[in-house]
């Protein structure tokens, strides 16, 4: 199978180099990029050793009549343009960003953009490898969850659609590495401001928000607006999402343990700690995994998740190439059991 | 005025070196150690060229003999079998630890410890320098609040007391960078596993709940038992507190800014941002300073407060000096006007 | 083919765990530990996903009976015991430790320690993969080289044996991350110390001088004492060996780049590159490759040479591993195309 | 006195308001920039508490008719301009920049830029406060040192004044933090890429190169180019100078010690650690110290220095506050005596 992606020199569309690079069956048949006709090593001399590529103008025809999937690493408002050329002709697709998950409107704003045409945005499947498997299978268009949802509806699920938290007490502490910005320059991403720092950024206002509110609602229909707090690691990669509800009944941390070791039975890709243990965003690293420890407070009759993952592995790359996995009937880990770096 | 320190090789006790060193009306008496007889630049040799003094082994007689306020930077335990023996002498005590925070009962349930003599704890004032200052003025024995306490009551402080939100609503977010463990060894505090890392420890299990708990219901009797997460954050210096509560009305967020702006009018070390900036925790960094960003979230209801101060200044020893200023009648701010350094 | 680790607990162990849990052709028959019984997962929680394997006490027979090869990630001191009863059984062993890389006096000068058997250090063939492969195809126990000599020995090899530059003039300025500490507790391995930092240690007395100079030796019969100094970088992976030395005649820098390119030539995990690039740590990242960068300078007439690695890779498990597969007939890079981490 | 700060939203000049802010003696008169007409807390939220002045335009003529001293804290290429302009009226300038250090013709070689007026360059003293104190105490301007000439000669002075080092053997290995880069942006400079990493830059191309040689020429007429390499080290602050010569005769270190020691007698910013120990970066962080320690080794007939500072107080504001002192007459650590931070 051949891939090609564009938006290559992005982080999400390194990782994706690095993945697609060491994946059984997908070779990567061609790379692209607005901004330069240089070798990728020249952008990322990491490569140099590994491939010899030349990043490619975007040639939509050229890349559809060769390819038979195609990344979109692209920024928001780029990819909604190349997903409506592309849904004309014969490739799979799958977009790491914002652009297809959100219906227009809340879109508009929300990320402060122009919302591409609504009848491709109806088309995109989003791609929650793990609740959203049968869809994923037959889809055409993949709307790649971005990184905070997908460590927070992983976290959140299962209690969400069993019903067992008050909905409109839901709030969600988030933390992300430095690289979750993205490569672009600004001063928050410098090595001396965000180096011994915390920050909080986008209070309340976080485009992330609607998307992780959206699939609640599909869970439980009396989702109520979320509190969510984004904050600034200094650290490169890895995302935590601390999730509070308030428990509708007195149960047990061993008990909505078992809940959650049904639900994701049979996944790969998520763990669920043992009663007492939770999980450090170190101990994803450079993998696709998704692990979460929780714990019933009987003081206060509150159940508080932990969810870690690697934003560009399991919150962008990682759980893009899961769902090409998937769309070609591959199983969903191959050329992606990555055992994390550490320390 | 002289001061000694006991407990001198721990953070907190060298930051109250760096601090009293460069005070200018306090004089390093004597620094003691229960663990050598070296010159301090022995064990920090960032002090080579900034004193010569050496560690002395702990003789109480000697220290109120000469000594008009003593410092107890040592570890929970010890120190409130010190402040006892210190008490019958003629001497201000101010003590670092936890021990003289809680009620007993409390104390050796969140401590595990066995607590210190009830008349002893009994005298103690609670160190909040910006809330407790009448009492602090005329008090023998000081316990200084823990780093998160600080923080946190800072930051919510005035809307518990006033009344404002939901007391059964409060969930505390926080985050410490290393030093907050202190000086000894742990897996978790080595570079190696720290580093582009976050944890949670101690879930719902953490000794400064019950001083947070306490002070708050001080404040306000409906208090009831509050969400509080400790992170581990790979930096050395530095604490935030994320706070969370679901407001009683609709107010907004200019209308809780001036109630802070009146509350902490006139008090050197407590900042509150304009609306929508939230501070930063490198901006206080080897200040006595706490900044306090905060904001009134319309779709929820709820408010989201964000604290933060250096956990070893304000945090430990620098409100530890604040309040011996108190003690001994001179401005709150003397010799602890550092600017932060940044970046 | 069954491979045995002995001393899992240590961070070359583990990094062996890593390699080897994704190695097509060896088996992790069993690991070993003097310090738990535990599973390996409550020693390194990132594991819990990945094995389920209990640490296991050290039975020699045990061992030999069932597996093919054994890697000794034990500390000095302990490998050259451990090598000497496992040379009477039939196994293939390769030793993390620096116990049998130098003659025994040579050892005991420099390690402080007692040496092992002459007989047994005698049979253990250097396992500098790139120089030795085929006394390595053939060897029973193969001195794993030490991190800084790999990467100080890749950098110097081409010029030294071609005898390009005064033997008496050669400097290496040496950088490595915490992780080479290993994972026992040390003031200047804690996170509070070491982040923000860069600290000189073991001047003009680390271990790994007489190493070097021994294989600079076999080279070149000029070899002369070299200066080496260690610095502590606060990365938890990674080691540079910055390089000088006076050039013999006027050379230019591309010239000595062909060379390297020759010498290097069909070696996978040796990336020469290109004329005014120089190889960043990062680089390396979680990778098996030395890279290297070197410039003949006109002014001085000297060579600067950077060679980086990763230290628990290339400088450890990587290269152990590698070494096993030359031993096994394997192609050497089988199990080891990792891609670097990057960013 | 009253100072005027020109440049002050560079990490230079912000560290001059910081020590200004606290200095005794010199009044921050006003603060310039051409980015900005702000509050000067909107570009660093950290001074929010500590100053509500207002960034001004560049006006020379009210800043002279004003002020008693002005630090250029502008990039090299503005700063000769400025100081040709200052020169015509009534004011003492220091310029941080590398403007005026160089003969022009080495300027325009090195920094590839156009060079300011001779004789302006002409009038400028080298302002190494510790070498050149009487000059300096007359001077109306400052050629301000670079961080890294201020490490280096400070470490190499007494031995290449005294003859003691083969001049043609000097190799200086030098590593800094991000700040000393400036704030503007690159790539390298980023968090995701200067994080977890060391990189090289500039090789033998750095344009203090010549700014050390011309020093090294003054002390001692036989100087020969130096090799001079430049890492970039992964911390904000701080500058290690590892400096290697080769000893012109059998010298011990406990020798060399004194010389440095009497050499530095009285100077109470440069400190000589005792035999045996060597500074780290840590160790100066936010201070005006140049720590020192040194090493001959008997095996190599070589000698190895390490000299560390903070390169934005000694390598910068710090050196320049300092000769600013020297300038009007006061005790030159007046305002300057700050404690490391530490840890």
């Amino acid at each position: 199978m051949k891939a090609s992606i564009i938006g290559t020199t992005g982080y999400g569309g390194v990782e994706l180099l690095r993945i697609l690079h060491q994946h059984p069956e997908f070779d990567i048949h061609s790379i692209h990029s607005t901004s330069s006709e240089d070798p990728i090593w020249k952008e990322y001399p990491h490569l140099f050793p590994v491939m010899n590529g030349k990043l490619q103008p975007i040639d939509l025809d050229e890349i559809s009549a060769k390819a038979d999937v195609v990344f979109l690493a692209t920024p928001s408002g780029a990819s909604s343009i190349l997903a409506e050329k592309l849904m004309e002709k014969d490739i799979k697709i799958i977009d790491l960003s914002g652009d297809l998950r959100l219906e227009p409107d809340s879109y508009e704003k929300w990320y402060k953009k122009r919302a591409g045409d609504p009848s491709i945005i109806k088309q995109a499947v989003y791609g929650l490898s793990e609740w959203n498997e049968n869809e994923i299978q037959t889809a055409r268009l993949i709307a790649n969850p971005g990184c905070y949802p997908t460590a927070t509806l992983l976290g959140l699920g299962p209690i969400v659609k069993e019903g067992l938290v008050d909905m409109g007490s839901i709030i969600v502490d988030a933390k992300s590495g430095v690289s979750g910005a993205g490569r672009g320059f600004a001063r928050t991403s410098s090595y001396a401001e965000a180096n011994e720092n915390l920050r909080v950024y986008k209070m309340n206002e976080h485009q992330h928000i609607p998307e992780i509110e959206k699939q609640l609602q599909i869970w439980n229909e009396d989702t109520r607006p979320i509190s969510f707090t984004t904050h600034l690691l200094p650290i490169t990669r890895g995302i935590m999402a601390t999730c509070y509800a308030q428990l509708q009944s007195e149960l047990e941390t061993k008990n909505i343990l078992e809940l959650y070791h049904d639900t994701y039975s049979g996944k790969p890709f998520v763990h669920i700690l043992p009663e007492n243990h939770f999980p450090a965003v170190k101990e994803v690293a450079a993998s696709n995994y998704c692990n979460i420890g929780l714990h019933a407070d009987q003081r206060t009759g509150r159940i508080t998740i932990i969810s870690v993952i690697d934003n560009l592995m399991k919150g962008a790359a990682g759980q893009a190439v899961q769902n090409a996995n998937i769309m070609f009937g591959m199983n969903e880990d191959t050329g992606l059991n990555f055992v994390p770096i550490y320390p």
